[in-house]
């Protein structure tokens, strides 16, 4: 009886424990979801565009003039398919450049080796695969190839190395290939089609966007410091500024993903307010000034966290600067949102010089490179 | 003649032309190898690797076992073999896991779809690789998924497709998800044994060494700048300072590569002095306040450059106390290399705080955030 009741209490903690494992998942599921609705689209374009190549299993008449190949087709789509078009479109020309390459490569050392007799055959494939796979994999070590052809070149290994060992137990070499190439080639433009047409995620637009928003962010921290500095000793505001800080430390982490967004950016061909061979690599001056900018507000927090209060007459001035700085800032951004020339210079601007250069002779000392760092964003704005 | 002549010019120009490019292609191929010879012998061990799994081609009674799902094992070792154990143990786990599972599952979404009926199973078998797909594309999005499961995922949609689509085609689906499975096996297993046993590149190792360099870069530019603040307008030493401002850099942007390292040493079983679950997590710590202390000191770096010379006591104060906390960077940069525990406290502790105290009330202001930065910097580097 009391065993009865401790496992029937075993076991409705067991149940309440996955209840609330199972809520921790859809409470994750759902932010997910919310931080980004796109990812939603993108799950079902994945599952559109791998249904679309499964057809070829489906309908006799296809299925018949490629075989078992159509695996490929498949293989290509669940490998090729990224969130944006950039990364979509870049993986798949280099999965379909390189399986050419590999293709016509490997079926020439096929040739080669199959000339030289049956006895020396295995052994000239063997070394042609070695010394290839030696090559292609210090190759992809080259700071170039890493960034754009990496893919390319694991690529091209895997169809060399493929096509040239199976012409050792297939005579159908050429037409193995020639369908490997075909399938390849209609996986790869079912998913760049569909990354395109279907709700398309441009990682350029993206990159525009995140160096517009940092550049935002730093102007609101430097705004809300300007306010912050004249109260410094009050606790209430401790919260807010905590949370600007963690927007901050997210402009100075962002490095990698611009640069990884530039990357696929240069893979995109034009659309809406962007040309093909859009300047991203302004974009990431400018990100790149910002992060610096942004190391450096990061410091005065710090200055304002110490407590050391300075005099009267400084506090006013200080964060008079610091609240234009961030104004200027944040028409900056705006003007890289709206791809608009700013009104150049800004009015703010000989204000700020002012106030710095006044800021400068009182204490001969402090706080000048924000200032400096400030002017510098600005010609490399506008774009 | 003259059409001659202008041709030869031509070939000429041209012939110049590529040797200058060859020469290029060769100086940079030489730089990729001298800056890590292990990139070398890695690329050896890659082919190693191919060679020793297309051996499976070779052989008559390996091959009759496998037939062409040896394909498999080739695919495997090109797309598994990584650079570091982590890296190479954390994929093939990853798609070892994966397969077995995707094929556990696609065969029994084959078995349920056939026994619904000839009509119904393509649709059948259509709804569970699309709701797959999509399923398993969204769950890649998830941040814990992302960071060490997102190949594993890969391989899983990729396998339960193949399975329960080939099943439309092919009665021996069994057979077929049994090849697949050991091939990738034999893959797997062999990139892994490779890649432990022949001279094994450890990623955590790297990024021991990789924290502990950089404090210790750290460290060395705070020494030079406490001799440099005080012969700032010596114009000889520009390209001293500019060079360690690199290492600087170096130290700001090296977050993504300690994470993506910290990731694969996760992995790694125990070696040398590194035992399995060491805390890399402590490393990413450390890592991170040296980035934020860099921040700093590039702040003051600035602030350097700005030539607003501050009086006589203060500068050599303030060198005082950067050369002191350089030291003490340095050593802490070798009590982790060495993996001892600091003689803590350092002596030079006490003397920079009533440095810092004494500069504090002279000028009630300034680069107090330098030295409360490395007080903290000192109780997370006793790992």
């Amino acid at each position: 009886m009391e065993m009865e009741s401790v496992n029937i209490e075993k076991a409705s903690s067991f149940l309440s424990g996955l209840k609330a494992k199972i809520a921790g998942i859809a409470r994750q599921t759902k932010k997910v979801a919310m931080d980004d609705p796109r990812r939603l689209i993108h799950s079902l374009k994945a599952g559109l565009a791998l249904t679309l190549v499964s057809l070829f299993y489906y309908f006799q008449p296809l299925y018949t003039s490629f075989g078992v190949s159509t695996m490929w087709a498949v293989m290509t789509v669940v490998v090729v398919f990224e969130f944006s078009v950039g990364a979509t479109l870049g993986k798949g020309l280099n999965r379909g450049l390189a399986t050419l390459a590999a293709g016509a490569l490997g079926l020439g050392a096929n040739h080669l080796a199959s000339v030289s007799g049956k006895t020396w055959e295995p052994v000239l494939i063997g070394l042609f695969v070695f010394l290839q796979a030696v090559a292609s994999t210090f190759i992809r070590f080259f700071p170039t190839v890493k960034a754009r052809y990496d893919y390319g070149m694991l690529i091209f290994i895997l169809t060399f190395s493929l096509i040239s060992i199976s012409g050792l137990r297939s005579d159908q070499i050429l037409e193995l290939a020639h369908k490997r190439l075909s399938t390849v080639l209609i996986g790869a433009s079912t998913c760049v089609i569909i990354s395109i047409f279907v709700y398309p995620v441009w990682a350029g637009e993206d990159l525009h966007k995140l160096v517009a928003q940092n550049l935002e962010k730093l102007g609101g921290f430097l705004e809300g410091f300007g306010d912050e500095y004249l109260r410094t000793f009050d606790q209430e505001s401790e919260n807010e500024r905590t949370s600007s800080l963690v927007g901050l430390n997210s402009v100075l982490d962002s490095k990698s993903k611009e640069e990884t967004l530039a990357n696929f950016a240069r893979w995109e061909p034009g659309h809406g307010q962007f040309m093909y061979r859009h300047p991203w690599k302004q974009y990431l001056k400018i990100a790149n000034l910002t992060r610096q900018c942004a190391g450096r507000v990061e410091a005065l927090n710090a200055y304002l966290n110490s407590k050391t209060p300075a005099s009267q007459e400084m506090q006013c001035m200080i964060a008079g600067i610091s609240t234009g700085s961030g104004e200027v800032l944040k028409e900056l951004s705006w003007a890289i949102t709206t791809m608009s020339r700013p009104t150049s210079p800004s009015p703010h601007i000989p204000n700020l010089k002012i106030a710095s250069k006044n800021l400068n002779s009182l204490l001969k000392s402090d706080f000048c490179e924000e200032n400096t760092n400030l002017l510098q964003v600005i010609p490399v704005a506008t774009v």
